[in-house]
């Protein structure tokens, strides 16, 4: 008997292959005193240095396999184990404690973890906390004389099964042989999540127990597409997944094809499909994925990847390499979002009791005029190389609109004055987030060139519902009715006023959101550069003349966001028939 | 040349007279070492015995001036004075340190000072440091053979001049010759501010320097209704004043005399204007001010001054006595709206990120069966006595409403199963505070029979701003498009469909609110008690047809919140030549 296991959907594809189970050695050690301090001093150097030649030579491999961002990692752990603060305090250990150097390591590595980790609202804090951990388990191995699994080493096709991944153990993996990954633990932000989707492999995650579940050697599926994990499949079941995985790499070739066709529906109509985007380093997924425009290039990336507020040099360089890569393709830059559940290590702001309610994106610009007019200056002198819009975040009233603009104004006529070329086709548009803005779009769209939608907080305000707390998570309702009345509400008040508005929330991108906001005319879509192909190809089979009624119904016929995703399922059922 | 300070008009009403300045007697001691610990223990035991004298006769003559209620809070003082685990701590403390009793005092108060204190997010033990603070200093006063200034003496008429007023002090004066108060510190729901408004005596509080800015018998103005502070003021200054008090005093007189008079337009249009009240001591102000309803009975308070959850019969004896106070007007009571800012001892939720955005009011009780179900049974219990409505606060989702509705139908038939009466008026409503819910008001009007509108709330999630964050309190914007074309719908969905609309929140009491809301037909207007007579008396001034294009305007030509203002008090101007 075949036995299913549910998880969340990292990466898509579907392999089927014999399990090659990742698991530890057993790294458990005894405390003991220490006479010989030196001689342990010494034993622990040498496990640091032997340590340190590995995942030097991981680091090599992770390189060339993987490429340069993949192999960063690698140089962290690096660090860490040069760092005297580290290595030192564990030698301190062992001579003050007079213990060995296990018992010296682990207490010196979970004081580091614990420190790390108690900075919840710190994301960079919180991934040294797990370098460490990679860092002392290398450590350890090799003062016990153990071994770290060693992926490398698979000679022949398997699926690979582990209760999580660390970085260091999908550098060591060898494509050529290993067709998939399930594990226990993770969410589709987990660093093996996007490692897999990186390496285009099937990935599996939160399948909660798949280590127990499965022996070695046992022959398994891995379905990243519907999230599942099957454990001795039964012949039908390989068959039916077999035919499964040649649809998915079909379609997937399907898409490819796509990559430079315009974005039309069935009847001809012509939208823009564009990328969202953090750094200039997504660039190429932006290419591959034949994006015709950058939605949204979130800047706060810029700011929080910075030991000090980035120079109006270094951020014209950023947006200059962006706007220049496009080639004449439209670049909204949005002007940094900062502060709600961003923070940055050199800006200390007071503490919020609601801080997605408090002073963030343009609120935080406005009374930092001088950060801000530094940000605008860089915008509009990268402005020159091609074709820009500057976007507002978080803007609720006119009178922040209208204080935006007079500023950005100002900072244009002083570097006219200098003589600084700024581009003729520059546009000023804003995000459509707060519900006011939504409620009153046709009076803002009377003050600007384009609005973008951005789901993500509009839906978490129009709901009251904090996107990041799972006990309201119910309540993060994109087909609710009244998250799509204000879609097309603002859709009407920025054509009424012959603006374009897109929209770069992740709703743009959802299969069962997209035929909605074609029904309501949505001029731009924007999206992670990866579901690209695949709303184009959707948009191909969609008749608009088939979907006319579809916006009407979802907004007033429709009761709740259940019944939405119910009408767009069956009219897309009908239409495929 | 007279001085004006600005603070907050904290209770109504104009004071022209010379100030008293209520300064504190130096109460710093020395420490020492004790020998004759007996006879110093007796010497603390006699200044607790003489301070709880001193404060039974306090609270003899508030009881006398001020009322029951007022008085309590010498009960509070009294009940620390006869406290062991205070007095008794203390009596240790000179025992245990050989220390003399001032010492041993000031030590023991501040640590219990400060573990209350440190209590923030519970109002109750918060009051209870500035009793412990209130009861120390007069047990040291006692010590150090000083007195405390005793307002009781004043036989001249005075505004009372402070850093603060304490209850105490307040309690000891004589209305017959004090005139006002005008204080350091405080804001309108301060102690000073509350006492002020109980006894109708104009106060200005917040004034930050006034004690230093004026001396004793310096002649002065307190303004209660604009929050102004005048010293010494000119001539021209006294008669204008003069001229304001009594066209105050005028207008006062005319509010009382429609106590009993109903809420008409001048071209006899009806409404109701209802009172929201806390709890069942609430009543009087609610009578004395002609309230025909009870728009908003807040049940929270219930469970805050409460020490676990308060039982189905505590429940059902507090709404029971406001249903039959009211004798057969309405009365709406909301089930609990806990979370958020409202936190419970005896109730450990989690942690949240954003609690506005959070598990809070109807969410909580959803998530909190058997809790939920006793307050229904207690409302439907209650039901019989009068004429009720039930009102679910946070409704989001037509879901959360069918499900509250599910859970009260179940209870009702298991009542009337066991031969429970239940109120043939029931009513069953909804607050709109969630955008969403606004916006799908016609949705969800089929299936209530009243809404009510909480603009506090509505206005916070609309603009995406956090009501108690001083950072972003410019964009609480009450006469925002935004917010008034969400009302608008709001009303105009509720009456489509055949039901009545209301509003709860502080916007309905506010001068230019309301001649926009009597625009819109809302049907009832909910308010602090204190504020019914002055719209009672505003309604009979105006007349539906001068404000037909009112609501229209404010929402679909105003751009802004100050537009609107201006436009209202421009349209009020006109009408009152």
């Amino acid at each position: 008997m075949s036995k299913t296991l549910n998880g969340i959907a990292a990466s898509d594809g579907i392999a089927i292959a014999p399990a090659y189970l990742l698991v530890e050695p057993d790294l458990s050690f005894s405390k003991s005193t220490i006479e010989a301090i030196d001689e342990e001093v010494a034993r622990y150097q040498k496990a640091v240095a032997d340590s340190t030649a590995e995942v030097e030579k991981i680091r090599d491999i992770a390189k060339e396999n993987l490429g340069e961002e993949e192999a960063q990692v690698f140089e962290a752990h690096l660090m860490i184990l040069n760092d005297p603060e580290f290595t030192g305090a564990i030698e301190q250990e062992i001579k003050n404690q007079k213990i060995n150097a296990e018992a010296a390591l682990d207490a010196t590595a979970q004081n580091f973890i614990t420190i790390f980790e108690s900075m919840t609202d710190n994301p960079y804090m919180q991934e040294r906390a797990a370098d460490v951990r990679d860092v002392s388990k290398r450590i350890m191995a090799h003062l016990l004389n153990k071994k770290l699994p060693d992926p490398a080493s698979i000679d022949h096709e398997v699926i690979v099964v582990a209760h999580d991944l660390t970085p260091s153990d999908t550098a060591q993996l060898n494509k050529q042989y290993v067709k998939g990954f399930v594990t226990d633990i993770g969410g589709r932000t987990a660093h093996s999540a996007i490692m897999a989707r990186s390496l285009e492999l099937p990935a599996v995650v939160g399948t909660d127990s798949i280590t127990k579940d499965i022996k070695d050697g046992q022959m398994m599926i891995a379905d990243g597409l519907d999230g599942r994990a099957i454990v001795e499949p039964s012949d039908a079941e390989v068959t039916e997944y077999k035919a499964k995985s040649e649809a998915f790499l079909e379609q997937k070739a399907e898409w490819r094809l796509l990559k430079d066709a315009p974005s039309v529906t069935a009847d001809g109509k012509q939208f823009i499909i564009a990328a969202n985007i953090g750094t200039p380093n997504d660039m190429p997924g932006v290419h591959e994925n034949g994006a015709e425009a950058i939605g949204l290039y979130r800047t706060e990336f810029l700011y929080m990847n910075s030991s000090d507020f980035p120079s109006e040099d270094d951020q014209f360089e950023a947006y200059k390499e962006v706007i220049e890569g496009m080639n004449g393709k439209q670049v909204i830059i949005r002007t940094m979002d900062i502060g709600g559940d961003k923070h940055l290590d050199y800006w200390d702001l007071p503490e919020e009791m609601n801080p997605f309610l408090g002073v963030r994106a343009i609120r935080l610009s406005l009374m930092n005029e001088e950060i801000f007019r530094t940000q605008l200056r860089a915008l509009l002198r990268a402005s020159a190389y091609g074709k820009l819009g500057i976007m507002f975040p978080m803007i609720g009233t006119l009178g922040e609109l209208r204080k935006a603009k007079a500023i950005l104004n100002d900072e244009t006529e002083k570097l006219l004055a200098k003589g600084v070329k700024i581009g003729d086709d520059l546009q000023v548009g804003m995000m459509i987030e707060v519900p006011a803005a939504a409620v009153l779009a046709d009076q803002f769209a009377k003050e600007v060139d384009f609005f973008s939608i951005g789901t993500n907080d509009l839906i978490q305000y129009t709901m009251a519902a904090d996107r990041g707390n799972e006990n309201v998570s119910y309540l993060y309702q994109p087909y609710n009715p009244s998250v799509l009345r204000l879609i097309k509400q603002t859709i009407d008040g920025a054509h009424k006023n012959g603006i374009w508005v897109g929209m770069c929330g992740e709703a743009a991108g959802d299969s069962v959101m997209f035929p909605i906001l074609l029904s309501m005319g949505l001029d731009e879509y924007s999206m992670s550069a990866t579901s690209i192909l695949r709303i184009r190809s959707l948009m191909k089979k969609l008749n608009t003349e088939d979907l006319k009624e579809l916006a009407n119904q979802a907004c007033f016929v429709s009761e709740t966001s259940e019944e939405n995703e119910q009408l767009v399922k069956d009219l897309m059922a009908k239409l495929n028939k």
